[in-house]
């Protein structure tokens, strides 16, 4: 149970805010490459953080992330011309480079100076692994681009998708902490979902519901084991690893590429998750990535032209009953991912922590708060900036392994936790 | 007209508020007991009073009316699995009785007492003619079931409908004890309506538009009198009873069945008009439930799926300007309830009272809010029960009589206003 | 550059208001004669200047503009019959004539002096020139009946229509003193817009981008004048007269007929734009008014059943990215009203002005604006009367001329730039 004002604190991101400085700091996704794919094509809306910004890329191919309005008098330059080098606005034809930078007033002669005391807001925008990343802190402060494995393998190793989810993005991001309910909501998929069934370890999922949840702090994160019952007094471990502020990934199962997860403010009351699936040592087959197109594993389908989910809270998740009934699906929603979405969203925007009856099985979520709280106090009142925007502070693996029952998880999980290029994932 | 601390205390029902402390001294009607017919079937989402609340049947058949929203982490129990003995949060398995006692937590172990002290906020969900009905006040100060002749009736000889209306509860009720609008508004359904037409009192209501009114106070609420020329010198009366909060009853029409109505908060700018038809000495007709079901009487169509009318604010109710003119319809709008829906939503969703300008015709309304105002003044000063809460109290009855000229209606109407079982109702 | 509460005294005209209370003192377009077309027809919902208000011609002829509701308790009078003399409201029955007085309340004797008393608030409605005007001020400071040159023509030579914008009156408004955009958002459609195209003056336009601006003030308002290259080291001036607080004319183009506009606030996020096409001296052609109907020139195509622009913010306005890349359009968006109005609509409703950077182009708008402030606060602090109420303040065209280098354009064009009948606008 939270306070009303450490809600606050953890929930809001928008400029000027605590947790929003400390979003600040880190490379975050701001959309799919392939949206802007085209030099020269179209500018794209992109709302981040509370910050409402235009991507595009000029015809000489460069990225850019800029305000997404017009200095002259508030025009959204989504409506703007991508011509040679820069966004011309075709109210009075003012043209921004890239950096946010005005290049050209036509009524204004060049030799007044006016045009270059013009700047936009602006973000570096870096494309890496399908994804075009985004840094909105102060600029001498820029990490290190990302480096987390998905990007890093070689493309037809990794898949993206990104999803509207019409909730605070912490609720979306504790259902991806939270190991526990995989036995109970995702039940039905375990055994269906191309993504997930056949591996062995689902069985341990199924036949345990009652894990014992051990979290352990590291550096720019935690490592949350679920430990549920193995063969022969054996445990079966699933470690997800949650990086600060909002990197997760899921313990792997069998060979199946392994996934995971950003959530990135919109606003308060809005954010994208963002779902990645890759494998460290081979190319995903056809099949799989035609399975994550077709919405399969913790990816969705889309309402035409948009990146909301074709099953939403205006249609209720197209619930089945029948299906429910039947424990075709345990919620009566189909998909993993909106199996979660559609009770995250059901919470309300912003879940109100100051009624809920937390378990020891919530020890993840709890320790993950109490990371962000400590991380966004200590910038706020002290300047110190948070863990885990350094590239080797990335390079973390999910796995699901079986241990014996003498083992501390971290320490007998050991390497299995790092990424390391050419090494298959630890998964049973 | 109301000063506008007046309108507030009637009009505001909300946790807390006086006006919707008296609420929660009756029973009401939450839903139609057909949209929890099954045992272990769909929870209903259900808000009163400004609560947002889930009804369910569980496996056994009980009734339960519970917080919509799981103690745990606050995940919507509507995406529930409808289980043995209780409704479960498909998020972690939590499990509820239908008195929202916390049956199971999966997690923790029984003995360890935590699922024991996890109890929903939960009402009392009974069903009795057709309708569930609930009380959302002290459990110690329950009155007895309600024993409205409608529900008391064998089930073939009553019917009720419920429907969405997009306005404050407080000018919906105005509307419906409110005589005076029935020889204009309601004109044309006198004579076309297959529920409405063929009364000899029609005659009355169309040949004199200045009715005179009387209003009575009695123990629970008003005798409201609209009294109109007949032949010979004689009255003809139209007694309308009102019994606090909600609930009236239309005068009956020859042997058409009696109706009548209750108007329940759903929030302060919703309410439910609730609407029922009975006949006190026989079966409904076939013909008279069908006409019942396509609309016709006080009943309405509905956007598929939905209790909201088929004719609503987003479509201008279906306004046809042509029928308007013939005299078909007197407002344009067609059918009686959203003739009356129609207009009272148009004021708003609170309609500012502040502004009105009132006549002898609506001394039914301002006796009714006065005796609401001082019953909601009295509970929060006093902590004085409002009255109408004992059956005897609900044992009412329209009436439509000719009286000689020197007779006062609430003596000479006498015995015709009280609910005899197997008498039939006084109808002209 | 405006302070935040220099935007709010131009922005908001509500009752009471400052720059609401300079509205009140103009006669402003209200609704299309042809909406109130029909002696006895439906009455039509208007809201102007924040106030809810219903138009309607009686059974006589007479136009009426009132408040939109009941007075007795409040119903809309939209639901109202339209009977002899006057408006009747269905629920009760009382009745109101065009002036707002009531006239009936059926359920009071005559004697009562009752609804003698009763009268709702009312503006005076008047048909000039196909658009029916009102007054919504203090009735004893009623100016004279309008007099602008395109309602005194005879009706053959003039056309209006309206269409809603989604944004602030003034950022509609100064989208329509700026000449500077022409060059640039509707290049395409100078040399394809029946209404546009063939103009020898376009040519000047396309070729020179940076013209300079000087503007003049006159008694009621601003001529700007927009001053191009022409051959022979002489100038093309494109001369807008605003008359305040909304009047606006286009510098003409050829034989093309004259257009302009007024900007009228429904509320303080939306506006009517009204747009006016007239030939001084001739009929216009059934090509022309047939051109203007389908939408081309400055008017548009409509949502059927209503006058919300066919493209408009929920489909963004239709934006055609490979018109806009190809030239065709400039912007991506069709037609010269809806290429102002996407760019208008796109800053928000209201624009926050405290962050502009304005230019030497902006003068006319920078010079409306402080015109517009000093009569607000003249009217506010010190009761003085806002210019432009005059008969012979509304005498004014615009004009397209060329001159030599030498003189000045407010000089030069002298007569050119007031309306004068039968004689034909100066226009290249």
């Amino acid at each position: 149970m939270l306070r009303k004002e450490q809600n606050d604190l953890l929930t809001q991101t928008g400029p000027g805010t605590p947790m929003g400085d400390v979003f600040r700091r880190y490379w975050i996704p701001a959309l799919l490459a392939e949206e802007v794919a085209e030099p020269g094509g179209a500018p794209v809306r992109v709302k981040l953080l509370g910050e409402r910004l235009l991507a595009f890329r000029d015809s000489e191919g460069k990225l850019g992330l800029i305000d997404e309005f017009c200095a002259h008098r508030g025009v959204s330059l989504w409506f703007g011309r991508n011509e040679d080098c820069g966004l011309r606005c075709p109210y009075h034809g003012w043209k921004y480079d890239t950096s946010g930078q005005c290049t050209e007033v036509p009524s204004e002669p060049e030799s007044s100076g006016f045009r270059q005391r013009i700047k936009l807001t602006s973000y570096p925008l870096v494309e890496r692994g399908h994804i075009a990343w985004t840094y909105m802190g102060p600029p001498d402060l820029q990490p290190p681009l990302p480096e987390w494995e998905f990007i890093t393998v070689p493309p037809e190793q990794t898949f993206s998708s990104k999803r509207l989810q019409e909730s605070n993005w912490l609720q979306a991001m504790e259902g991806g902490i939270d190991s526990a309910h995989v036995s109970f909501l995702h039940r039905g998929a375990l055994s269906s979902d191309p993504l997930f069934k056949g591996a062995k370890g689902n069985q341990y999922n199924l036949n345990d519901s009652a894990p014992v949840f051990e979290v352990v702090e590291h550096g720019s994160g935690l490592y949350i084991g679920a430990r549920r019952n193995a063969e022969d007094g054996h445990y079966y471990w699933r470690i997800t690893p949650w990086v600060m502020p909002c990197f997760t990934m899921v313990p792997p199962r069998g060979d199946h590429p392994i996934h995971g997860h950003f959530w990135i403010p919109i606003d308060d009351e809005n954010c994208w998750a963002w779902s990645f699936d890759y494998h460290p040592v081979r190319a995903l087959t056809e099949r799989e990535v035609q399975a994550m197109r077709d919405g399969h594993g913790i990816h969705v389908t889309y309402v035409p032209g948009t990146y909301r989910p074709a099953a939403n809270k205006d249609n209720d998740y197209l619930m089945d009953r029948a299906a429910q009934k039947a424990g075709i699906t345990y919620s009566g929603v189909s998909g993993i991912a909106m199996q979660d979405a559609s009770l995250q969203e059901s919470m309300g925007p912003i879940v109100d922590r100051t009624r809920e009856n937390l378990t020891s099985t919530d020890n993840g979520i709890i320790m993950a708060r109490f990371r962000l709280m400590k991380a966004a106090k200590a910038l706020r009142d002290k300047g110190v900036p948070p863990p885990g925007t350094r590239p080797e502070e990335q390079q973390v693996r999910s796995a699901a392994v079986v241990l014996p029952p003498d083992q501390a998880f971290k320490d007998a999980a050991g390497e299995a936790l790092r990424a390391r290029p050419g090494v298959v994932q630890a998964s049973v």
